[in-house]
């Protein structure tokens, strides 16, 4: 929505350079009337460092790598420092070093990785709200789609009993080629070539990266304090071609699902291989969109949904925790 | 999510006391402690009038009618006009006046009705922002579930460019109940014994509901300038139990569909029977729920769902624009 500028310029330093910074960057320039950033700095791993704290241009150029992410934050002089390097999801590092650096630098933090959340977010929201910096992750589920600015700045007083989602795409293209008649490894494939996985693809089909994304949301919405790990997860690993058309002839399909549920005896959290009715909404979701549902205890069950996000999503997840930023601290 | 206290009692007068206010009074008392809201004035059409500016009780006791709306505003000296009567859809009135006498009286709004954000939006908005006052309507369109204060409140510099939306839930039973074997005027029962149509159900099923619904989104999220009349609208009177069950052989169904474009000559609004796969995402939205899609400039597509909702979660974002307004003007 059109709304008055009220802040000068805000500096920005970049740790990554990837799909996602590279479609920040012209989201950035192209919204600059708006909504005044600047990128001060950028540090990758492969092709060096760019400093210019009165602003890089379009395409700058990169000089040797600063030594450490340390001495590239104390170079770029930024306001924001922006995490979008590629993440070990197992323990989510290096980013939550990365973040941490920035916190003891006075830094504000907006991170596209979901690593940070899923396994130290209570930690790092805790520093941060203690230097009163503020810390935003929206494309850290779901790709840009509103979801932790959707209940950080629209549901005043909503409790989240528990959620349910759809959340792994990778195992959704590879169900959908053998309910084709192909093998589970050119789902595998077909998602790879869609740039939806990387690698063998078993961080998404054994169900890890689901696991992530539930840990991260439990630790947000429900206050968790739990990590991937805790999360009771059993993939699609075991699913043949045979057994999924077998499922689809009884009209049905297999889906990827998370669940959350808070009980009297705490939060439980899984990751399961669920048969569901093709018409069934966690089914249905198009192409390589996810939907969440969110369980609360004033405004029963609903949900966000994407479809077919796009590097573009996650670079405009991004774009909103700066703007998000920017207001709160200006 | 849990938030400091930031503004001291705030003062509410409600216009109408039908289900919604009545789920309303309950929900602001047991969450008084974070927000604390102090309600000091009921105007109903049959019961009459209470009025306490001290704060009612649970139980208010009414009194005679106040002559007018505006006789009840001023008597009730309250902060903000909650407005919550019964519409007349095809006009937006009374709810249009008694918006317009809050502002006269320097009070802020949030309503629940559909028909001023229907029928007059542009002309109260500007009213408002002109007095320096909040008008918010979270619940005019999908009962409370995230779309207006979403917009307003978490996503930045994002351009609507249009919208798709499964927004009516009475044809929606109606269309389940013929493909089960019943007749159309079964089905409008059914809708009617659920609590969500009125009347004949003529107003649903012929579309008029869902153009309301289109004009209203189409007024806030795209400045259309709109009425539910200029929405080329139509329903589903003419699909006949013979017709729907053939259409289901094919494994579809038919849902009435809002649909916004904005084109290169204006913005195109229309409510459409369509017919559509039964694993369609439009279509599977279960029991009373509804869906909307929004398509952007920045963020591709991405939606809201809402879960048989029923008067609480209305309650609920009637509650949500309370907390924004309190927060913005204290």
């Amino acid at each position: 929505m059109a709304e008055a500028v009220s802040w000068l310029s805000v500096k920005l330093a970049l740790i990554g350079y990837g799909n996602v910074g590279r479609a920040l960057v012209p989201m950035l320039r192209q919204n600059s009337a708006g909504f005044p950033f600047t990128v001060t700095g950028i540090h990758t791993l492969h092709h060096g460092t760019a400093i210019d704290r009165a602003g890089l241009t379009e395409r700058p150029e990169f000089g040797p790598r600063a030594e450490s992410v340390e001495a590239f934050l104390n170079a770029a002089g930024a306001d924001i420092a922006v995490e979008l390097t590629t993440l070990n999801p197992s323990t989510g590092e290096p980013a939550i070093g990365h973040i941490r650096a920035a916190f003891d630098r006075g830094m504000h933090v907006v991170t596209a990785n979901k690593g940070p959340i899923a396994h130290a977010y209570a930690g790092l929201r805790d520093r941060a709200c203690q230097a009163g910096l503020v810390f935003r992750f929206e494309s850290a589920v779901m790709d840009g789609a509103p979801v932790f600015n959707l209940w950080e700045n629209a549901l005043p007083g909503l409790k989240v009993l528990g959620f349910t989602g759809a959340l792994n795409s990778t195992s959704k293209v590879v169900i959908e080629t053998m309910e084709s008649g192909g093998t589970f490894e050119s789902g595998v494939a077909a998602a790879r070539s869609m740039g939806i996985t990387e690698g063998d693809g078993a961080f998404d089909v054994e169900g890890w990266d689901s696991a992530a994304k539930t840990a991260a949301l439990a630790n947000v919405l429900m206050n968790a304090q739990t990590t991937p790990q805790q999360v009771s997860t059993r993939g699609i690993g075991k699913l043949t071609p045979g057994r999924v058309q077998e499922i689809a002839r009884q009209g049905k399909t297999v889906r990827l699902i998370s669940r959350a549920r808070r009980t009297s005896s705490g939060i439980t959290l899984r990751v399961r291989a669920e048969v569901i009715d093709k018409a069934d909404i966690l089914a249905a979701v198009p192409g390589t969109g996810n939907l969440i549902l969110f369980h609360t205890d004033l405004m029963g069950t609903f949900g966000t949904i994407s479809i077919e996000p796009l590097v573009q999503q996650t670079a405009y997840g991004v774009f909103s925790d700066l703007v998000n930023v920017a207001r709160l601290v200006s």
